[in-house]
């Protein structure tokens, strides 16, 4: 529950346009508006708050979660109550008002990254929180209030369901198998089925997963078998956000500028890594997962779970693969 | 996947307006042009597929999961395959085209109430399913794609996930407690925490559930226990008519004809209930889920499975409790 969110605008239904007017509260000038930068990636000799940075953290101003307090948890007759403790941020990925992340050179797309990799290692300092989900949300329909370029992170005082569903999963693969799931998966799409293929680059693969759950969802998956996006290169960073780019730039061609959600999917904190995670290193597989906003969810996926894709992925990645997208990125608004 | 589904219009981005002109292919007069009729409850001496109807019962023209062909499971490499056998079915709520099921007379729901209950106890027999789902969307943001009031109906070959997370919950409780979870909640709410409570009826409790997932989530839970929707009784059927019309009526006032889907919670078939389902009878408790659509799902629900909540439940009940519906309701539109 998080009734502070209930006095930002969007809390009940508005018009679709998010963009809004430039400039805003994230823009590169209008630091003195929200003087409160956690972190940045600056121009040597610039100060926190001022202008000269590439990409910048900010407190999220409606949080769902606060860094302030204990967490407590506590008995409402039979039901459970825990505290609303975590940390909720943005990250502004560009000074420039008028451009998407897909726009940006892949430069500054690696430094938004990186700006991703040190929020992440520096909240598992913090003993309250066990996982941190880094996203994003571009599009009214994909939940975006805000049109200015920016990513979000939440960290969380418990493993959240979905992630220990998936870990759960890839654990219960590598108790049969010996082998972790996400690598199998990307051997048999390149080499077997890769029908679902989208862009192979030399680090990273890009697919449409089988059975996917939305229209076009595609996943990037890095062929280097680690748990921890938080642990790769600067190198990693820059093939990751070359991939991101190229996928990006063709769901926009392809679909029309679709809203979509993007969510890293990487290990919880918690080290020494022992007990039920014991072998996390070996069984889970670091990615990004990308999901247009281009149909609906209605009571079926409410009642179910399931979710109902008119498009099969197949197909999707057939669309994907031969979409061209703009040869030469525009440079960094910066 | 259901690729069956691209073909419709509504599968990738519409427009708003979904009530579209009368007559439609739901509308009383119009049923030579879908001559499918499943089931009604008519006038005596109508004949199927001709007017007369208080409810009609259709099959869904862009079904999910078809009735025809076997079962099969197959793997693909590693993945797992099965075929999309079920049933997809759509029952029209009344032959009027310009009203809602909360427009309906208490009888008129009544009778929709037992059309859902005919179509499950039918569907029961055949082996190939496990479980109906029945639910309606209301509204554009709810999923709904035809406005003519209608529900729809699902039987999968499979529990689904999010039903098979409830039973497993209760069961839990049950074992734990030798008390159903939902009949103890009843009673919390009842005499300790009234402060969730929407309405009490003679045989019906309506609440805005304790950590509810979205803004206004109400349930209608029945006081007598029972696991099994298609069981109760036709005086019970029109209680849950009155509950039913009374709380849509007030979140029609509370929020503005706000879009919403509902749920009917109920327990799989699988007669005799032997094994892991042995106490289901003891252990679980049919009622209805209604979740209106006054937010969006964004990255953090897609990567978490939690739901940000910016309106307390609490909150939420004070507004329906004194919200004042129509005395009169009016006449059925047969």
């Amino acid at each position: 529950m998080a009734p502070e969110r209930g006095s930002r605008p969007e809390s009940l239904m508005l018009p679709k346009e998010v963009r809004g007017p430039a400039p805003c509260v994230f823009c590169g000038g209008q630091e003195s508006l929200d003087p409160h930068e956690i972190g940045a990636i600056r121009l040597p000799g610039t100060a926190p708050n001022t202008p000269g940075w590439l990409v910048r953290v900010l407190p999220n101003k409606f949080p769902a979660l606060r860094i302030e307090g204990e967490l407590v948890r506590e008995g409402v007759g039979l039901f459970d109550m825990m505290s609303g403790i975590g940390a909720h941020e943005v990250i502004v990925e560009t000074p420039d008002h008028n451009v998407d992340l897909a726009d940006l050179a892949e430069d500054q797309i690696g430094a938004v990254l990186r700006v991703y990799q040190d929020r992440m290692n520096d909240l598992q300092g913090d003993d309250r929180f066990k996982y941190v989900l880094i996203f994003k949300n571009q599009g009214y329909e994909a939940g975006a209030t805000v049109g200015h370029a920016h990513s979000q992170l939440i960290a969380t005082p418990v493993t959240p369901k979905r992630v220990k569903e998936e870990l759960v999963g890839a654990r219960r693969y590598y108790e049969f198998k010996h082998r972790c799931v996400f690598c199998d998966i990307i051997k048999q799409e390149l080499r077997l089925t890769p029908e679902r293929l989208v862009l192979e680059t030399d680090s990273f693969v890009v697919l449409s997963p089988f059975a996917a759950h939305v229209p076009f969802e595609v996943w990037i998956l890095p062929k280097k078998h680690s748990c921890d996006f938080g642990a790769i290169s600067q190198q990693e960073c820059l093939g990751l956000a070359h991939a991101l780019k190229q996928t990006l730039l063709k769901l926009r061609v392809a679909l029309g500028d679709p809203p979509f959600n993007y969510l890293i999917h990487t290990a919880p904190f918690r080290r020494p890594r022992v007990g039920y995670w014991a072998t996390i290193q070996q069984d889970f597989h670091w990615h990004v997962e990308i999901v247009p906003r281009v149909t609906r969810l209605a009571g079926f996926e409410e009642g179910t779970g399931f979710y109902i894709n008119p498009i099969l992925p197949e197909e999707a990645a057939a669309v994907l693969r031969v979409t061209m997208t703009i040869p030469e990125p525009a440079p960094a608004a910066a």
